[in-house]
């Protein structure tokens, strides 16, 4: 941490701040500049806050040096995770697609988009059964029903399945039916939750807060990491601007960026990072190209009556489309798509 | 709701769309401008969905007319919700000021506090017992031993306590011991929590999410009130934007919008708007000069060791100063502090 | 300047950036860490930029210590900047206010404006003679016809005025006019024109743009000041954030950030910063209740029929209304308005 | 246009508003929903303004419904718009890199960098001799000297040449030298300088400003088009976000979105847009997975010794790796990179 006082600071509050850098169990090196002086805390400060610092009388501003995550930090692992799921593998040589509608509908509905993405190429299925609404006034979910479907899914295509876990109370449930908990946006800092899943072996895919940094991101998944749980999959999934062109906007540079910070598996998700189906396959193949790990996208049977997210599902014909696009992109960036294991 | 076709949509894509509108049992009226065509759906629509027509061939774009909130509205609420407390009340004549700790640390330091802020004109103690922190190697509160201090601080002073719940799973205990409850900005939009409290009488204090929209802050609010629970503060407490000079940017004009568009009392949160206890009192006044209901505040007995937000928390000497600041601005616009009870 | 070495830094990389400071004219202080190893750089570093140091191999980022500004630094000029106009002083303890409409129309419409807004209270007049629009198809201004109205009516009230100049060759005719340049957002970072006006003896109002920081209004501000002129308003506009229920968002921190950063006098502009005439009023208390020196409003006599930015401007009557509230909000943070010289 | 009048507004208001369409030579319609009343202006209306009709008493709200902007828009020119250049072409099937420093610093360090950019299949040459910057005590540019350097580069390499104007008085003499003028983010909004190069008939690279929003840009395009010179290439440079691990946020989505919205070509700048030279080609990669018509990226033979923007200037090495990397995204989009002709 470097501590940098202000310019009129005083010998006495410089003193002062060394002591508490002590209390600290740290070291304090002093460096004086023309105007002002800056004085570096050394040792095992990732449990320091910086307001400790930050209220003595003469400090202007404290700047943390070192990485506040450690579990997730390329740093200390600089090998890539790879996490195996049924048939696939996530954050090797393979791009790893997670496709199906945004919410369960129906048993019907469900099973139809699941053997439609599976031909297409799709690697998992997601599904909403909780459904955060902004509005108390609409369709929240088909609970505990939805997952049984889920299931009946997964036995029919073999693929394994992803949904949304929203409270700490749905974990004991979900847990024995889902292969991947995904925690949404709007939950990316509930920590109760985010150790509740830390608790379980099963994978996690943790989208990005609407405003999260990337900083505060890799913070999140340090709660799941820290728990003992390994496998995490990050999620862009677009942030809030001043841009209202399209719905959210794609942080494409958090692709490298994270793929640079971290060894946990990168992915992207153009239908919320763009909110419109006429721009979900040109971001699919942005983010192969820029490095992520997967995709994960939103498909309905019948956009036109989808109950949530119509307007950014794809038809089964053109996730179809997008997979053999997406799939050549890859192959230009040195990699390939996660292969579809013959009578799944 | 308006739906406006694309420049080039087809006659049959605007009878498809009319034929929609039917099916939803509102009623169609076709405006043919020079280049488009926009289509009105008249009647009951604020629990149908935009994306039902946004996904339609031929549509260019949804534009809802009506608010999608309605329990909050002033439209059907035109007078000010006034919600009585212990001694004072909230969103009348009177503007009144929460304060205290962000965390409870101890009982000798809640007490401590506590008696500081109530001789300094405070009308009810904050204090956290169950601590959102970004890292998890930090403190997370003391849990139901603080509620116990809480508890103790209130018999004390006479002041109403106000703590942020969490998780569902802590609104039962909670409920035997604050009088408010605060539902934290991470959680704005975590729609079981909202329902918790909405089920209970406790007023709430619902704090803006860190980018959550004004109509955002509305419809989550719409979540309680539409459990029964109709006392309901709404608290604009920063947003975040591209400006790093302060923690976060202060939405001032989230004051007279709000207070315009809900008859719901309307405070504003100094402390974590700017994040530095340097400004804290300038936007105090402000707020109260823009016309908010009240303040919440964070006061420290000794911001150096404070746990956690030393450095936005005020001195109880600066806080007292503060009050005596804002009631000159509150009489500017006639208005007047809460008043204190005696003996209390 | 203190440059922050990657964790796995050769001392061969640390070398290198010695000998890069050290060439630099600065001296530097090395501090081991536990993981990364951080380097001062101490000296005449304002002219050096943080560029040099961030392209050296083993570099991870370069934080500077001291603020890149100079002349318009609180630290090397403690005091108020306070500047004589006709018949008050804006800086000091007066609280002056600048009105008038966005764009002069005519004679007529100018005149009877100025008179209405002095009456009201105004310290000085604004109009705009040539107007920056967002679309080529409409008004863009009266040009040097407007300057003749203005001074026309500078004449007749007694108020200076104060007039948009968008291109450095306008500078030559305005500065024959008006009393008070201004820059207007879209220029805040129009170099050649900062340079032009500093090269004037008048004074500059500077708006800060739609998205600079805080800093980045200063080293604009700097342009001028190291011109050799000295008096330069700085104007909070409002600022852009996702927020879509007002225009722009007043960033109502920048008050007392800039207060504290700089000598310089700080108004803001709440026609702009909330964009309609509605949260007009409020906005300004809120300014002046947060430490603001003035306050520069738009009003027209017949917003319904104005060429531009109808929606925000005030009517004479409100506007008269607003400047007793603001008076009495003005009084109550200890500061007054600046005098109407009798007879002007 | 459609005006949205509030909840309770009286007939009278209704009547009135209806007036006003009509003087506008525009005609009226009118919806009458159960809670609000909406009124549709038909006609020829992209001259006229909302705010003529903001203004009114009793309206809330008016949506414009056809687009702002005509002679960019695809709408009225389906056919991408493609431009020639010296060898190449813009806009088309071809894929076109504009590379070369961010400033001219020297006659030998722009020769060098113009032949090792040619080398690694740079179509077009940039460079810098005005150039803004945010302290006025650092390098300025070479101004005129700097162009003679870039008409030497050209004579030698047979690349066309791009130099930003900041300025109109610049523009008689760069006129002489460039192949294509740049007008920077700083600069979208300075209608002066887009109304000086649209006389001109030089192909404008028209970057979006900083917080710009896509419709904004392309309104910026239209003072260049209405001039009459029909050559504008847009180009997406990274927008300004809360964000702070990388310089900007690059707007991915911008690119299919104007690709959408326009017949114009739109480009990259991913030099900017991440602000670091580790992260430029990957996503200089995305932006041609996600439809862009090119790229800009700065190169610099010595990035440590850069003037400007050195961190982010990648070398003539990793420059002619990009490249590479960027072809064989362009094939698997079926595109091409535009040839570099034999002996140029």
């Amino acid at each position: 941490m470097m501590i940098i006082m202000h310019p009129g600071a005083t010998k006495e509050q410089i003193s002062h701040v060394i002591a508490h850098i002590e209390e600290s169990n740290l070291s304090a090196h002093v460096i004086e500049g023309v105007e002002q002086t800056v004085i570096g805390a050394v040792g095992e400060s990732h449990n320091v806050s910086r307001d400790v610092f930050e209220v003595l009388p003469g400090v202007m501003s404290v700047t943390r040096i070192s990485q506040p995550y450690k579990l997730g930090s390329r740093q200390f692992h600089p090998e890539n995770s790879v996490f195996p799921l049924d048939g696939f593998s996530v954050g090797g040589d393979e791009v790893a697609i997670f496709a199906g509608p945004c919410a369960v509908e129906s048993r019907a509905q469900l099973l139809e988009i699941a053997q439609a993405v599976r031909e297409a190429g799709a690697n998992a299925l997601r599904g909403g059964v909780f459904k955060p609404r902004t509005s108390p006034y609409v369709f929240q979910g088909l609970g505990v029903e939805g997952l049984e479907y889920l299931a009946e899914a997964r036995e029919l295509t073999g693929m394994p399945i992803v949904a949304e876990v929203m409270a700490v109370a749905q974990v004991e449930v979900m847990v024995k039916y889902v292969d991947v908990f995904q925690i949404g946006a709007r939950n990316m800092q509930n920590y109760n939750l985010l150790r509740a899943v830390g608790e379980t072996r099963t994978p996690v895919l943790l989208k990005r807060g609407l405003s999260a940094t990337i900083e505060e991101l890799l913070m999140a998944s340090e709660y799941i990491l820290s728990g003992g749980n390994p496998r995490v999959i990050l999620c862009e999934r677009g942030i809030r601007t001043y841009e209202t062109a399209t719905r959210n906007t794609t942080d494409i540079n958090a692709i490298p960026v994270l793929k640079n910070l971290t060894h946990l598996p990168v992915i992207l998700d153009p239908s919320h990072s763009t909110g419109d189906s006429a721009y979900v396959a040109a971001i699919a193949k942005a983010a192969i190209a820029a490095g992520a790990d997967g995709l994960i996208i939103e498909v309905h049977n019948d956009p036109a009556h989808a109950i949530s997210d119509g307007r950014q599902s794809l038809t089964p014909e053109s996730f179809a489309k997008l997979v053999r696009q997406v799939k050549a992109v890859a192959e230009a960036v040195d990699r390939r798509l996660a292969p579809i294991t013959v009578g799944a």
